[in-house]
């Protein structure tokens, strides 16, 4: 569950978004007093995640209960009843929206990391997510790929050191930019690399980097710099993995594999409110 | 291009997201004069859009000047060249990944987009997003949506008044919600009713609804709502359209058609800052 | 009423406009647990509007409870007791002003917009606001205006089209400029024409715009414009509209009529707060 | 002129208060590249204020010059040209209505203020304002109130201490408040009392208040009060001040009067932007 | 006790400088049910300000009771327990730095304050602050002097005049600037002028300055201004006071000394919060 | 040099703290067109920190020029000449104490950190910060003791992992708190764990700490725990760290020892600005 004093920011300019003076629809059709009941059910198969953010929309709207009858993390089939809602009828319609985007991207998000993570069952590595996700989102989306099983890499530029391609590049090779790294980070930082070919994994360990990263290699020169880090280093291995190729990568012994698409390009589970009646 | 003073806010807040206290990796290595240039290479082929969104974020950075080899619209291919940027190296290093993130998604719906809007080259419907987009980047995924080909819908709950089924429920059917709606909103908004039947097309029709949407309907039944409608009516149809299906939907004779999935199910398109060299 | 999401940060923006460290001379003079009654009174006749908003800013500050003896819309005597409020002194003292500051001007709109709605009694027109509207108070002052007995234009320009002198000078002439709003804004939009002659009526009508303004025309142009016009458009009049012209301008038999100085004009109603005594 | 440190959020805010996503209806006719004039004249006589504030609307936008041939204090006739400005067409036609909304309502209080202050020209009385002023627009009514020939009264209720007829309700009665204020308030400040009758006058000055408020007074009974007082206080007198009467008050020999229709009953005085041209 | 309205902006930016995304340590040793107590204790001696302040991070958290056993301005020695706050675990842990950082600096401020105040306790002068108070934290700072027996100085720029040395230089000597203020400056504000020698303060005599600032002069000097200016306005000296210094100062007859010292170099209060325990 | 995308909003937050509506003092007395030259001088022997903090408050207000004689790290004397401002006199005058609260205090920490740094230079320990910071002051505080030397340890709550006593107590023991640490946090974290016994220092090996931290502990206990962990473990020794005791903690072997004094007991070095003559 998310710390409610970062999120409520995000939440509340979402519904300012959607609603930036007032619901012209809601407010004519129905009147301020009016009380009902709604029900969020699954249309598709998936992991539910972002139950507490779903909530948290009607909560902020104010007069609004939900009774929750799965929990995050949770396996939902096409019509599952997730949660019923009770309360006034203008913050269930005007509140819809706003939640059902949160709780849908989430729960898409869960529900490929998923799939992925299932992959890597009978194998030793664990899943990683990246940190490219959609802009004012990640807090979300991060906490979605837990839910769906994988683990989370650094949350943003301020709290881990990786040096990628073009860092390297800046800094005049490997080992410049991690004996740079190492002198100036905070000492409660690892110092990761990312590598594209063996010489540079040579470089890595020969300036002790933390962790390195094997970007975009084929299997075969993976398994050749597994070989060569042995201990000395945790391995993350990254680059356009898909469900058909993690599994034969974490069997070349690497600790982690990072996915960018968990977060930039997973469609949403369908979800929707339903049965709408006037108590 | 949209405007700045809106989307400045967003643009800050996801490069804070990213960068809450300061980019600890590119600051340790390399120093505050240091100038490079990039360049912006697809990896895949699609639809560009997001180019000054991309800038932008690079503005509010400082210090970085952009060339652009292509606008907003056009088809890339792996490796085209889209733009070389040239400044400050902290800068291009620590924007880099909002500024992709932000691209790539944009590029990404622009891109299903236009594949959806191609399948209605030879037919007199339009297509239409939906307000189901990314909470906090609807400004950006409706511009795509344009870029790609489709139209806009409303953009909020304040700026269009559409009765869907919860709203029918609260109000009790669909002549007593066009009514209430007709009755108190301003004279400056078309009323749009959401139906599922015949019969809800006929009470539309006699309250005189501006725009009537047809809600997963199947197609025979479409014809027959689209027979009994004429001009007397806009036509939307929503509901599940896929590439595969909306073309027969367009041969209906409908107007509009809405799909929710060009802004809240597309993945991305691969692009990437490569090539970077001091100078 | 209006959705606290948006008009609290308004409140608080103004309560801390009149209180940026501390109320000195409160916290000099009443101590942090004193509790107090005070009543509102009206000092002259008028329509009251606002309560809620007057009731939010004690909410804000805290520890006030208010108890009405009036609701939005009622008309109000000098002397009439609106409302009581019980709870903290030093809020009560602290947010008399602001809360008086939103009520007051908001009654006064309320007020004004009264007596434009009632010469239209007897004929088919309605009154409309503009965007004529304090900068940061749209909200409140369009609120007023329907308390009053008006209706409201389009919110802001981002919900509606409205081609003004300006705008056709830029697109260069009547007809180019409503295609051009036809082609490009949503089709959920209806499209609304400033004119100032008869020719520019015709050119209007060739194009279908939605809905014609006349602008600023004598009565005897008004009549024969909608004579032209017939029912093939939505007609609306506008340009310095008085309390004594106001009704023969509806009796040509216009749509709407609409009155900047309901907004940008009105003068406050007088209210006050009295008889504080300590419990 | 006022600090734009203070000034530019409330102006932003303002700005997306009317244009909260895009300006769908200048989009739509014209191109982002298009340049134009525009002149802003007087429709009627008054005082013009705030042509600073006008100026900064479209600084905050961008891309357009202003040209001004009156400067703030200046008195403008109808079809008196105030300024030209040249530079983005979609700018001027998006802050056309922002820029007029402030410096309508400015150029309205500074004229209603110059009528007041005339009255005082052969008096020893100064003009002053109050704080009910329109919320989060007080820093841009006083300053209008100054520019027509008015004094500012304190600015909030941080900086200032004026027990009022509450206060002493809440201190019980006028020397306790006084003697209160004068242990607490900081030694910069003055302190003043508002009073109803002689026998406060009294309780007053056996406290040596600073500032005597004589509140609703009639003009003999302010007459003995300003006797009674002589120098030993500074004077000041309020309470439905009217053009008609204010030269009489001011011959009482009172110090200051203060006028709260200043800032929340003056009307705007009517501006307009005229004559757009291409260029 | 300070206006929650002011100050939980303050407290929130404060807590997200602590805790930008999730505190990792916390949410991974501890279950989002667990409940604790934990004791805030102080580790010296000293007076304790600013109780409101910390209670208000962990009423902002959620879920967390605080029972107190000291108030503010008492004083407290080693191991004297305050407070014992009972609840969230999580919230306790999440808060502790942040509540103790705004506790600990407020009473060391408090506590540097008395001990100059009590070296006046004999004297006739009164103890003053300064605006060098830190970036953000003037709010809290002023409120520990008035803890610790101190007044307050003017808040801000806004709320007080004092021509200090660099705006007699712009202004041309002390009579100019005083004139100009007296001219400029509302009628409700004191006019404070600072001065270097007695050619000076003879110069503020004669244009009736009411408040007049001996800086950095000499005792004797002091003496000899303090005769000069007998009742004819209020003295108050200013210029590195220390505790060896402050009472010699006090006894020339001043009515105030500031100490910028009190919030510019105070030390801070050290306290603690021990003994968690599961509940 | 720190990111203007941060602590903008914090120099316009601290501006507006000290300016809320406008300064009354300057505004009296100086015209808009004055220009000026003012000297800033040191008053006292210390190390420079924030200088581009100091030159950021001037360019944020606009029209004024710096040049630098000094750069942050420089030791300065008693009337050292540090830089000359050139500029707009208001905005000289509105900006002087809000740059020099932050500049003062910045190096005032940059001092104190070099008189601590100073004692380690012949041995191998470094010197740390802590978060005992003071509230949204963090960034300008841990910049500034790098400057003076010291090194930063986390920055906050989501960016390092921790485990203090009461975390301990909360998990039950140092080897539960250790083994939930690692099972949580990313894989990019290093964990540090607080130990008070060499009983702890023990259970913190066997879980394979990665950084231990030897609290409160007297030297002989230190050198036995700096024995007992040999390299398995960076050490950093903390509590109550004193310019006399932390040479002899450095020669017990430990690689870090933090000292919270460094930013949360810091006096300000005493700077002024001087001479100010118009131009």
């Amino acid at each position: 569950m998310m710390n409610y004093l970062i999120i409520d920011k995000l939440i509340i300019d979402a519904l300012k978004e959607d609603v930036p003076s007032e619901d012209i629809t809601t407010n004519a059709i129905v009147s301020i007093n009016s009380k009902s009941t709604v029900d969020l059910f699954a249309k598709e198969e998936g992991i539910i995640a972002g139950l507490h953010v779903f909530e948290r929309v009607f909560t902020i709207l104010g007069d609004v209960k939900l009774e929750f009858f799965k929990v995050d993390g949770d396996l939902v089939q096409p019509n599952t009843l997730i949660a019923r809602l009770t309360g006034s009828t203008r913050h269930l319609l005007i509140g819809e929206r706003t939640a059902l985007n949160f709780l849908q991207r989430m729960s898409g998000i869960a529900t490929l990391t998923k799939s992925f993570a299932d992959k890597l069952k009978n194998t030793d590595a664990m899943l990683l997510d990246t940190r490219k996700t959609t802009p004012n989102m990640r807090i979300f989306e991060k906490y979605s790929v837990k839910i769906g099983g994988g683990h989370n890499h650094r949350f943003n530029l301020s709290d881990g050191v990786l040096l990628k391609d073009n860092h390297i590049s800046a800094a005049g090779g490997v080992k410049n930019a991690v004996l740079a790294a190492k002198a100036q980070a905070s000492f409660v930082r690892k110092i990761e690399v990312e590598v594209e070919t063996l010489d540079m994994v040579k470089e890595a360990l020969e300036v002790e980097a933390d962790i390195i990263m094997l970007d975009n290699m084929d299997l075969e020169t993976i398994r050749q710099a597994v070989t060569m880090i042995g201990k000395k280093a945790i391995i993350e291995v990254s680059g356009n993995v898909s469900l058909d190729t993690i599994e034969a990568l974490a069997k070349t012994g690497v600790d982690y594999i990072s996915v960018g698409a968990l977060t930039h390009s997973a469609k949403i589970l369908d979800l929707s409110l339903k049965n709408l009646k006037n108590i």
